[in-house]
C-alpha cells in the first residue's frame, strides 16, 4: 500500500493507494469506531463492492445505513441530495456522524456535498472505485451537485478525512471509465509532469488492460500531483484553476449534450486538444506539442474532437462556466508540454479552435 | 451610525447600526463597486425598502438584480433557494458576484446559504430589516435552510463580508415580530450579562414602542454579545452553543407547530423559560432567577409557556435538533442570570419541565 498526505494544515489528510482496501482498511475502522456511518453509493457499485465493504465497517460503527442512489452523472442532482439528507434524518443522524463515499465521481461528489452542508457540515471518507475519481475528484475537497443550467454550479469546498483508493476495483470498470480516467492522468502531466506524460505513453496498452503494477504506479503520481497542487492553493485562487486545462471545453461539451452523454473525462480528452490548438494559435505551443498530446489522448481511446455545433453554440455554453468572469471565459492554456497558465483569449483564434477542433 | 467589528482573522467584517442606512451606505457601494450583484428580498420587504435600496446600490454595481421571494419560514427551503441559483444562472452570475440578503432572518440564512454554495461559494452581505435577524442571525455565518423533519438541517457557516442594520426599518415591523426579537437580547442578558438583562427590563417599552435611542443602544450591545461569542467560537464547538439557550426547546416547539406557526423569536421566548424552569429542577438556579427570566419575557409580551403536547412528544421532536448526539439531547442551562452552560439532562427532571411548562 502507498501513502501519501494532502498538507493543509489541521485539515490534512491521508491519501491511502492499493491493492484489496475495500475488504478491511484498519485507518477507516479507527474513523468509523463508535460512530453513526452512511455509506453512499449507487445501484452499480452496492452490488459489486457494498456487502464486502460493510462486512468489516458495520462492526466498527455505532449505527450503519447504506443509502444506495441511481447511478449516472444525471443523477448528480437534488433530488438525489434529498434522497440522502432524507435518509440520514430518518435515522437522526447527528453531526457527528461519518458519511462515507462509496463509488465514482458523481457518489463522491454528491456524498461530499451532502456532507458540508448536512447540519452545517460532518465528516466524510472517499473511497473512489473508478479511475476517475481515484486519481481526480476524490483529493482536494470540490463537491457539488449540477444545475440545468450548468455542472457543478452548486456545491462547496470540504476537504475529506481521508481518502482509500483500491486499484483492484478498477479490474470491473468498462474499459469506456478506464479511458476516461486516462484523461486526467494525461492531463496531470500535460500541466505539470513531462515525464509522468511519457510515462503514461509508454504505459499506455498496460493501463488499458489494467495492469496492478503499471496503475498503482500512474495512480500514485497523479495523486501526488493533485495533492500537491491542492496544498499550494485550496480554493483555486491561483495554481490550482490549472487542474481545470480542458474543462471549460470539456464543460460545454458535457453541457451541450446533456450531463452523462459523454463522460467527464472523455469530454476533458477533447477539451484538452481543443485548449492545446488554442494554445497553438496563440504562439504559446509549438505543433508538435499538440500533435504529441492529441496522440497520447487517442491512443488512451478518447475523443480528440468536440461535438460538431457551431462556435456561437460553444461561447454560448462556456458563459455559464464557473470559470467565466462576466461573461468572458478564461482558459488554461500550455506554453510548453508540462507547463500550464490561465488567461483570457481574443474571440477570433477561440472561433477558430471551434472551428477546427470538431468533428 | 455605531460601527463594531466581529473578529475572525481575514474573515473579520464591520457591524454597521444606525438609522437611514437603507437610503444609502458607503461601505456597502464600496463593496458592490463593478461587481455583479444580486438582491434577495422577499414580497413584504421589496415593496417597502427594495426600490429606496436599488436606487443607489444599482448605479454602483455592474448589473443588478432583485430576486423576490415568498415570505414567511415555510419558504426557507429547497424551492427559494432553486429560484435563487434559477435567477443567478440565467443572467450568468460568476464566482465574483456579491448577494445582498435584505430581509429578517428567513431571507438572512436562506440568501446567506445560496452565497455559501452558489459556485462553492461568493461573498454575501446582511441587511437586516427586523429586530431578531439585526441582534441575531445577520452576525455569525450561519446559514441554513430547513427540512420537513427539522429546522436548519441543511446550511453551512459563511460568514458575510459586511452587516447593515438600519433601525429606522424597525418602525414598519409588527408588533409581534418586534417583542420576537426581544426575546434574542432577553438571551444575550440571560446567557452572559445581568446589566444588559436589567436593561432591557427597565426599558421594555420604550423597546416595544420603538424609541430609537433606545432601540439602538440595546440592539448594539446585543451586536457586541454575539460579535464575541463568534469570535471565540466560530464553528460551534464550545461557547457558541450557549447561544442556543432556549433553542432546543424552541425548534421542537417550531416543528411540532410547523415552522412558522410560532415565529422563532417567540419559541425561544417559550423555550427559554423550560430551560430556566430546568436549570432550577437540577439544583442550578434559584426560583427568583426563573421568576425575573419569565417576567421580563411575559413583559415583552412574548409566550412563556409551550403548546400543551406531552413529554413524549416534545422527547421525539428535539431528538433530531441538531445539538442532539445519537438522540439524547444537550441543553444550554443557567447557574445563574448571566451565566450558561451545556450539559446532558436526566429525562425525569427534563419530563417534568415539559409537564409543567406547558400552556
Amino acid at each position: 500500500m502507498r501513502e501519501l498526505t494532502v498538507s493543509l494544515g489541521e485539515r490534512s489528510y491521508p491519501v491511502l493507494i492499493g491493492a484489496g482496501l475495500v475488504d478491511g482498511c484498519p485507518a477507516l475502522v479507527d474513523l468509523a469506531a463508535g460512530r453513526q456511518v452512511a455509506v453512499v453509493t449507487n445501484d452499480v457499485v452496492a452490488p459489486l463492492y457494498g456487502e464486502r465493504f460493510a462486512r468489516w465497517l458495520r462492526p466498527a460503527s455505532s449505527e450503519f445505513i447504506e443509502i444506495v442512489l441511481p447511478d449516472g452523472e444525471r443523477h448528480k442532482d437534488w433530488p438525489s441530495l434529498q434522497r440522502v439528507f432524507d435518509q440520514l434524518l430518518a435515522r437522526r443522524f447527528d453531526r457527528r456522524c461519518l458519511v462515507v463515499a462509496l463509488g465514482g465521481g458523481v457518489i463522491g461528489d454528491l456524498a461530499g456535498f451532502a456532507a458540508a452542508v448536512y447540519q452545517r457540515g460532518v465528516e466524510f471518507v472517499q473511497v473512489p472505485t473508478t479511475l476517475l475519481s481515484q486519481v481526480d475528484s476524490s483529493i482536494g475537497g470540490k463537491t457539488a451537485i449540477n444545475h440545468p443550467a450548468g455542472k457543478n454550479m452548486i456545491g462547496a469546498f470540504h476537504q475529506p478525512r481521508l481518502v482509500v483508493a483500491d486499484v483492484a476495483t478498477l479490474a470491473t470498470l468498462p474499459a469506456r471509465e478506464l479511458s476516461a480516467g486516462l484523461a486526467e492522468m494525461i492531463k496531470h502531466g500535460a500541466i505539470s509532469d513531462p515525464a509522468y506524460l511519457a510515462q503514461l505513453e509508454r504505459d499506455c496498452d498496460r493501463l488499458l488492460s489494467c495492469d496492478a503494477a503499471a496503475l498503482t504506479a500512474a495512480i500514485e503520481r497523479s495523486c501526488e500531483i493533485k495533492a500537491a497542487v491542492v496544498a499550494a492553493d485550496e480554493r483555486e485562487s491561483g495554481v490550482r484553476a490549472t487542474l481545470n486545462f480542458g474543462h471549460t471545453f470539456g464543460h460545454a461539451i458535457e453541457s451541450g449534450l446533456g450531463f452523462g452523454t459523454w463522460l467527464h473525462g472523455e469530454a476533458v480528452a477533447a477539451g484538452m486538444v481543443m485548449a492545446a490548438d488554442l494554445s497553438r494559435r496563440l504562439g504559446m505551443l509549438d505543433s508538435g506539442a499538440v500533435e504529441r498530446l492529441r496522440g497520447a489522448i487517442a491512443a488512451a481511446r478518447l475523443p480528440v474532437a468536440g461535438p460538431a455545433w457551431d462556435s456561437g453554440r460553444y461561447l454560448e455554453l462556456m458563459a455559464v462556466d464557473k470559470k467565466a468572469e462576466q461573461g468572458i471565459p478564461k482558459f488554461v492554456l500550455l506554453s510548453a508540454l508540462g507547463h500550464a497558465l490561465v488567461r483570457s483569449v481574443p474571440e477570433p483564434e477561440l472561433r477558430a479552435t471551434l472551428e477546427q477542433c470538431v468533428r
